[in-house]
């Protein structure tokens, strides 16, 4: 496939070309264009001309384009799927899933985009604006560039392209370079349905030039989606320019049971909450806290309910685990649940690797202070519980970490789940349900090294345009 | 004076010093500790643990300390004002106006504060989340830093500390080294006040130390307003910590008088616009974009306008400008004005400078290529005017800058007004009126490379709180 | 054609049927059932069965019932317009453009009511309430009567309809007896689309039939829009079980051109603000406040450019200016105009009937103190000048009228237009346009004598719900 | 005590005096004057004037005036107290308590007042609005009549004056004829803090009369608090004029125990919630739905706990329960509690009767069927208990009733109460907790014959305004 370039399919300019393979599988699916950052500036200035012409195009125009892509992505939806599951390990039936999506996230922002009101500072409110009205109105902010991981890149794409067009931007996709194939195609589709060269487009970029987008001047927002890792080496490079930058960034997620939590419920939520995209999740449930009464029932009920999980290859209708976005990523997995037997944790399931695929995982006896308690992320099907006494232990716990993305808690009684609810150092607390847990609606971001801003149809509006202030002064 | 350290008037831990000096008259004031370092680190301590005492605080009662503190304001204001007047150069008459404003900015964010409600995402309104209802609430932000620059020093006081406390966080208050007493008076007020140790500190640091405040892990936020360059670094250093950035920078407003604009009233605003804290306004009308026909009428009316201002000691009751803020200050403007004259300005009016004192200045045939027209913001009383022809021309030459703090228009027909006004990229646009316009309520900020985030009543409480999304998961 | 009742197609219980005839032709169309209180008992039997079914329905599915409904309209939309036109004697043109409105006013509501969100008041805000957390919710109203007028009937629909269903509510649609065709075949296609039995449901009543809807308990809103005489009689009985009413009433809008407006808009304006759909509009320009220096020039202009419409057969497709609703309205109007005549106006174009057809009329010298200066609304296109001296003469005698609906005023000073547009006593101000102006999203609505409530995207859905607060009491 | 008319403290102009009586002591305290409807007609004549120039007073200067009120109010506030126990009845802890809440609920309108926004529709988000901006404002509505209710007369005070006044109202103060001179002082105190002459107004008149200023076209609003009776009365008349009405009604809330609910947290609830000013109170909880499994301890404890309150003179500092506004009133409980026995109910506590004294009364075994059970309201200490079998039964009794002021439900499973919290047909549903619970804030009112519209701080000023939408048509 090609990158879409002020409008045009496109190679690099260098030529050069990378290959995306099936993880499942390890054979090369296609070669696409390896960008270089020529191609950034070439996108950048296609950007810059492609935003002043999508911006005077009027909102509800806007919303009758985005209506023709969710048309062409109907018609495509199989063909997607199939390139969505193939290119990222998942089974099929989630990437269908994924794709299905597409129209209830974009269609929340078109929605919202056409009902996003300004507001009025009235005259005589505060002392000295007796004859001044101020109105507070919302304008584009640009250039939008936006950086999708590998896990959720259709989701992802709909938390951001979305946005980005509806408010009148240009946006720059900048997918993944393990699985960069969906959302070429999908980028081909916005441009068929109408949208002006140069507002959409998509590279298939190195990291290193993704930094050149980041550096960019002209570019005023990244939207970025990754690893803790990479959204402050973001952060930095965008500081150099005062570009704003919203960052969704790593977790590790707490998943208390309080004593009178119930059991089964948390143990079918943490088939959706710790097993779904294979884990690899950034508000998957990461850390299950257990009070010590209930974590043998537990650590046996889970075990029981995962085995019954269908794992296989992706394409495989009735596969319910697939593999993992890499054999590199399933190495490091590896890696981090010795690391955490070695600190104590006993394991009773899985523990195996072939390849890119891992085996669902079940990790007792693990101390609080292991790193996975703690600030260790694991992207895989791992399920390290840890014990506790008390509501206030667990809360410690679950706030020991660097991270702070969402968590979630059972109980049975209303005020203690909402206790530990409040008291969680997060972006997100779920109520008797897993922390996994992401609507299109809800303004979804971290605290801590968990991110910076909010990302949903109810925020998002707020961080891709720019205030301005219209003073009619002494005009009464 | 004392740093406010945990609710104790101390010293630097090195027991160093520096002098605060009135500027206009170049005499000693009175030392202050120079904080290091370790101070820093001893403020921080404290607020992390004052923070979470102050949060328990319900809003309402947060509000009666605050209140009492106004009281006190109010015992001590003449004091107030005389130390700003004399430590900053201000006229008295501006020193009191600026006391003044601390009741009006305070009240705003007290009452706001108790009317910031959540927001509640209903079920069924998203495919999926037919049972599920999210619960989208705000929390403190934890630990804020509070950088405030030289000019305003108790407005920017009123706009940081107040929304910082209203929400439960601990504001860490950075002077400018210029002129810190007025502030560190302010901070005893509030600790006299109640707002309990740790919750509210202020350390006299110079640029450098101030630095560690912005790398500390354990800081959540960083306002500041200041200099571009300063907010760039700062942004930077923030930026490895995934620390929250509010920036209000600098800015090259332009000042647009079209050929219908009423000139009488553009030149009385002008006075205020410009000549306002002796021109040291971040938002200052710096540009002068004067239709050609109105050019000379401009000049010479703004000319006769000006030379009615008595210029003079602060302390004087009936000075109208002061002089600024250091004599390092006003070489670095008669530099400017230097350097504007060798692009083609020719000066009409002043062009001197007396040790602090510069004089009003209006310089005219000032070719659109000079640096003045473009990116360099001269911090003083002095009025550059420049020709133009047509609306574009005039909006091309206003946008033609890093640099989007506000605007402004003169125009008597509202759709010429309405469409410069849409047209400025630039976070304010005031319509017959200077760009010199800030109302507490406002939500003021820049674009471009006039900052990140918006200040006001109407907006800060935004950038002073994390959100959280409580899920009821199932729960109809 | 049939009535509605239940999601069956049915006659009046009492076999009765009246006829409804093309104004323009005085041909019968078509003879429709005459619904009696037994009719009306029946409906709301159903209504309030299916209101709680269609309640259970979730947000996003209601959504894709009423797209469905758009896709029949867009199949049937010229023989809608056809009805339409036949049955109203509006221009084919204007029939068209109505229901060209359906998509736009029915996605308007579709749209926001997925993003209708409840609000939050939370703990410690208020005194006393440091535990509790306040959960503001939106709940259906129950059984929504929608009296629709003939002018407009299918722009009513939208307005009245669409939020009464989004919000889960059962809607009685009770159209005008002159031409209630084209909303009855509207009815049908929703409930071809899926809307439940009960749900959604159409009676041709006569007015005393229609009182007998609003004087059922189980009715829980009253949505009418029409006369203000009809608005207080149903005011009276609504109030006799607390239902709730929303009022779209009369208006007499006064249209005023300062002495520095520029004519030549205003006569363009004029054509659109009261000759549209031959003056038959609530918020019509009606009473012209000329400046008198100005007045002879309006007038002349205006009798101009009004001389340049087509007056024709409304099925004509060049036809710029139908007939009226009936020969009975257009008698109505014979006589309103002679009455201005014999109070002092001179005609100076039009002023004849034949049949249902009016002409254009202009009259000049009208005093302000004629009854159509005040309170006499004529319903035609009619165009009374009257002149005035001073801005604040013409503020007097617009708003010296009981009626307050929408108004305007033509300037070229932006303050002076502000100072009319604020002194308006009515619910709309238009700056520089016509005062018929009405957008799906406003919130339109009369002061005085011209309703209460208003109506809109922006604001029916808080007409059309109940508020529910659910406290979470001692929750923290 | 004089009424106060335009300023003045006036007789009524016939000179007709009625007696305020103790209805503890049945001693006369204090004769007042009986206004007529000439007085009526006096008093909308100064306010249509006083209205005028208190709306062009800027909001944060009526903030002043209404802050030096609260001043007079902490001044006077032991008078105050002592006067209203003597005029009710209530208990003196509780006067103090209900003049406590004057600062509380005029701070909280004071606050919102300032930071109560406008809205703008921008331009483009509509088909067919690309170049208008529509600006949507809020006005005063003008003269507001406060129909105020004997049982919490500050409280009420409070949410209807306040608000008024904060949005540049003229309020017209009628208390309740019972009690009127606490009300009559609070006034004088507003007068004497510099509302103008008009805009704040007290009359005491007979109920009829009191319809005079319903009845009168210049009053724009009619804020009531009372019986369903009263309000339906007053909605006729209100009608006849399109006099906005907003009317918070009767109430006969249920008391939901599910079979899991916390019993002595009910019993506790109980206490305030049907206690507090000896069941006087709309939202007071007066149908006790409790399991069959657990109503016999409900009732057991219950009789326990009441017992531990001290019944005695209402002036007497220990005292917990006092008696009731009138003999008359306590003659009505006697009937009502008499015919809830005929109906099935056995008293288990109580029953008796001592002039305007009535004991705290307990009755079980009361069928679904009594009258109390549906529609029938007892003001008084009276605690009829209801079995029930499942949830949906609780949830069917509590809904057959005309009534929908409120309600509660105690359950330890945060779903069942969220259930049956959702299911109520009220405006208010408190979970574990009395339904008794009015915060300030809330927007509180009825569904059904309990009301029309909402009052509190969240909402009230969307009642007490008018919306205006200023359009600046074709300004892009």
């Amino acid at each position: 496939m090609k990158m879409i370039i002020n409008g045009k399919k496109v190679d690099s300019e260098s030529g050069k070309t990378f290959n995306v393979t099936d993880p499942a599988t390890g054979k090369v699916i296609e070669a696409v264009p390896k960008a270089t950052e020529k191609d950034i500036e070439l996108a950048v200035d296609a950007a810059v001309t492609g935003q002043k012409i999508w911006a005077e195009i009027p909102v509800w125009q806007r919303v009758q384009v985005l209506r023709k892509f969710l048309d062409l992505v109907e018609v495509n939806k199989e063909d997607l799927a199939q390139t969505l599951c193939a290119e990222n390990g998942k089974p099929i039936s989630e990437a269908r899933g994924e794709i299905g999506n597409i129209p209830i996230g974009f269609s929340g922002f078109i929605e919202h985009a056409k009902h996003y009101y300004g507001s009025i500072i009235p005259q005589g409110t505060e002392q000295g604006q007796d004859k001044n009205i101020q109105m507070v109105t919302r304008e584009p902010i640009g250039v939008v560039a936006c950086i999708i991981p590998f896990n959720f890149p259709c989701d992802l794409f709909d938390q951001k392209v979305a946005p980005a067009l509806m408010m009148g931007n240009a946006a720059i996709v900048l997918p993944s370079s393990d699985n960069p194939l969906t959302l070429m195609k999908l980028t081909e589709l916005l441009v068929e349905a109408g949208v002006p060269n140069g507002a959409i487009q998509c590279l298939t970029a190195p990291g290193a030039v993704k930094s050149a987008a980041v550096a960019d001047p002209r570019v005023h927002l990244v939207t970025l989606t990754g690893s803790t890792e990479v959204g402050i080496d973001t952060a930095k490079i965008a500081a150099g320019n005062l570009t704003h930058s919203a960052l969704e960034l790593g977790g590790n997620d707490a998943f208390i049971v309080l004593d009178d939590g119930d059991v089964d419920l948390a143990v079918e939520e943490l088939v959706w909450g710790r097993m779904y995209n294979t884990g690899q999740v950034c508000c998957a449930s990461k850390r299950f806290l257990i009070h010590n009464s209930l974590k043998d029932e537990f650590a046996k009920k889970a075990v029981e309910r995962i085995k019954k999980l269908k794992v296989g290859m992706p394409s495989d209708e009735s596969t319910q685990i697939g593999c993992l976005i890499s054999e590199k990523a399933a190495v490091k997995v590896e890696g981090e649940v010795a690391r955490t037997v070695e600190q104590g944790g006993k394991i009773i399931m899985g523990g195996h690797r072939d390849g890119a695929f891992y085996e669902p995982t079940v990790i007792v006896d693990v101390p609080k202070t292991a790193d996975v308690a703690k600030d260790m992320e694991i992207f895989g099907p791992v399920v390290p519980v840890i014990g506790f006494d008390t509501d206030e232990e667990a809360i410690e716990i679950a706030n020991n970490s660097i991270f702070g993305l969402s968590s979630c808690v059972f109980s049975r009684d209303q005020k203690r789940a909402f206790k530990v609810a409040t008291a969680m150092e997060a972006g997100g607390a779920v109520i008797n349900g897993a922390s996994f847990f992401r609507a299109f609606e809800q303004p979804f971001g971290g605290w801590k090294h968990s991110g910076i801003g909010t990302e949903g149809v109810f925020s998002t509006f707020d961080e891709m345009t720019r205030v301005k202030t219209i003073v009619l002064k002494n005009i009464l």
